[in-house]
């Protein structure tokens, strides 16, 4: 590394100090050192030489420790989620001034005690937890020593006393079965999430629902669970098809298990969207990269993940929030991965 | 939010005292704290209600602020990339004690000076940075705040002086090439990373030493360079695929670019690897999910993050680093996306 050099302390440069010597606006100086991309680069250069020699940056003021970050705790990092959450976070954390730190729990739904003491020991401006949710005494105590917190996920299962940012996976199950039904296949599958996660339920229930609008009776058998990721959509994806009684199309409870759906449908020979219509859940990037594009419901994660930061730095600020729980809206965007049903089959 | 209640201050309980109320051993109430699966179910409520009981968790140790955390400071969110850091990093400072600070820098490969002045202001006990790095002015005063920092990235920009880890591009691609010849291939492109970054060219070097090594002449026209997404790659593939002197394979710059590649090809009504061969940079989750799963280049992106991790934690002990740059290495992944080219071609 560079080694430290002595410094000769200067007298305090101001922006407008800066500005003059330069020959440019205070508000030019202002966007080199907000690093804005409109300013000509040999601008920029003989600016933030002139800051250099002022040793403009050297006055940061030490903030008061801890007011100024958020805590964001994952279950885990490994779901294609995360990025987009933080994404979402960030955006109105950054925005606001704050900083974000963020931890991941391992899987589990709920931190462990040590766990939500380092975090508490950190004194944030709040807590915002994904997909995991502190237990009642740990709210509790996180009441006590006023910190508030915010739980983005998809289930309710949060009671109504918890903020909570989700999205309607009711209707999100309502809106990709219709679309099946509208293109006129009539044996459709759904692979939901964990059958004790309750978005799953929710979906499953907004499937039945959509079958019960036209009249359609369910199979039973149509009806699955299993792990969100692409082991769970390959693995459940290769019974449904290699019976004789195949369905024409499957909905499956993540776009992950919608790319292990395809994959199955590959090994076994069969077409998509000709042979078997597939329809993912989230919409998260990779969506948009499979072959074909899939069909898949919406997930607002970013603006889930930027309403729950909002709500926590109304909490933090001391604002009474009206909602405790809101849910964004889900939508149906229709890529390549669904077409009616081949009129002859096998 | 559940409103405080009044407490009733208790006498500090031990872990031994829970242990003996509750009729375990210390090392399962040690356990419970620390959130680990192996105990059961019944133990870890009964443990519990005694460490709720007793307010064992309010002890909480305020720590010093500032010297538990490090700062992680990306670029962009955007890449596949970030999420594979994130782990690598979590792993080490977690197991440090460590909390870790996310940032980004809407692209930019080097920190406006408020960006850098608020991460100083959080006095962390380091600075991560991932593809961007601090300028020499930058570097002078992050000595001068004794707040040391690692760069991960790909390239060699950095000067000697800078703690740097990243991994051998050249060899990744004399790797991927070596690989093609050895199908067979002779008319083989390369759309690597933009131009203007150091490790595009240091694969394009290595897909050119490959050809050397064997002393086939290249075609200056088969060498592209574009962005690093899924774009680039559908761009440069439709060009060099639309020609009737066609490569029979492509070395992409990324997994993202060959997903690219594999949608022009698509378009094209060509099949991979049948028609062409298709070899990725990266490996990262989506590599195996394409139809077909791509053959790619294994950049050790967690490896890379946890190595940098310790770098920076070595550095901050004040320990002296023996290396200040350390390129890990590259494997080939061999899936299903390349083949001998066909012998007969329209």
């Amino acid at each position: 590394m560079t080694a430290s050099r002595p410094l000769t302390p200067q007298a305090s440069a101001t922006i407008a100090t800066i500005a003059e010597e330069v020959g440019v606006s205070v508000a030019t100086v202002s966007k080199v050192l907000n690093g804005r991309a409109d300013v000509a680069a040999e601008t920029r250069a003989r600016v933030e030489e002139s800051l250099e020699r002022h040793r403009y940056r050297r006055r940061i003021r030490r903030q008061s420790p801890g007011i100024d970050q958020i805590d964001l705790v994952f279950h885990e990092f490994n779901s294609g989620w995360a990025m987009e959450i933080m994404s979402g976070v960030e955006a109105v954390a950054s925005a606001a001034g704050l900083g974000i730190a963020i931890s991941q729990l391992d899987g589990a739904h709920r931190p462990a005690p040590r766990r939500l003491d380092a975090l508490v020991a950190r004194r944030p401006l709040g807590l915002l937890f994904v997909l995991c949710h502190p237990t009642p005494p740990q709210q509790l105590m996180l009441a006590e020593h006023r910190i508030p917190f915010v739980v983005v996920d998809t289930d309710s299962a949060t009671s109504a006393s918890v903020p909570t940012v989700g999205s309607n996976n009711w209707n999100g199950g309502l809106l990709a079965t219709r679309h099946l039904l509208e293109l006129g296949h009539r044996r459709i599958a759904v692979i939901s999430g964990p059958r004790d996660v309750l978005c799953s339920q929710a979906r499953a229930a907004g499937f039945r629902s959509a079958h019960d609008e036209i009249g359609l009776p369910l199979d039973a058998d149509l009806v699955r669970y299993g792990s969100f990721y692409v082991d769970g959509g390959h693995a459940h994806g290769l019974e449904l098809l290699a019976g004789p009684d195949r369905p024409t199309a499957i909905f499956a409870g993540s776009d992950l298990q919608a790319i292990g759906v395809l994959r199955a449908a590959r090994r076994l020979g069969l077409r998509v969207p000709d042979d078997l219509s597939v329809i993912g859940y989230d919409d998260l990037p990779v969506a948009g990269w499979t072959d074909p594009p899939l069909t898949t419901v919406h997930q607002p994660l970013r603006d889930m993940a930027g309403t729950a930061t909002q709500m926590l730095l109304e909490l933090a600020r001391g604002t009474t929030v009206a909602t405790s729980r809101i849910d964004l809206v889900t939508e149906l965007v229709v890529r390549e991965s669904t077409a009616p049903p081949a009129t002859t089959r096998p």
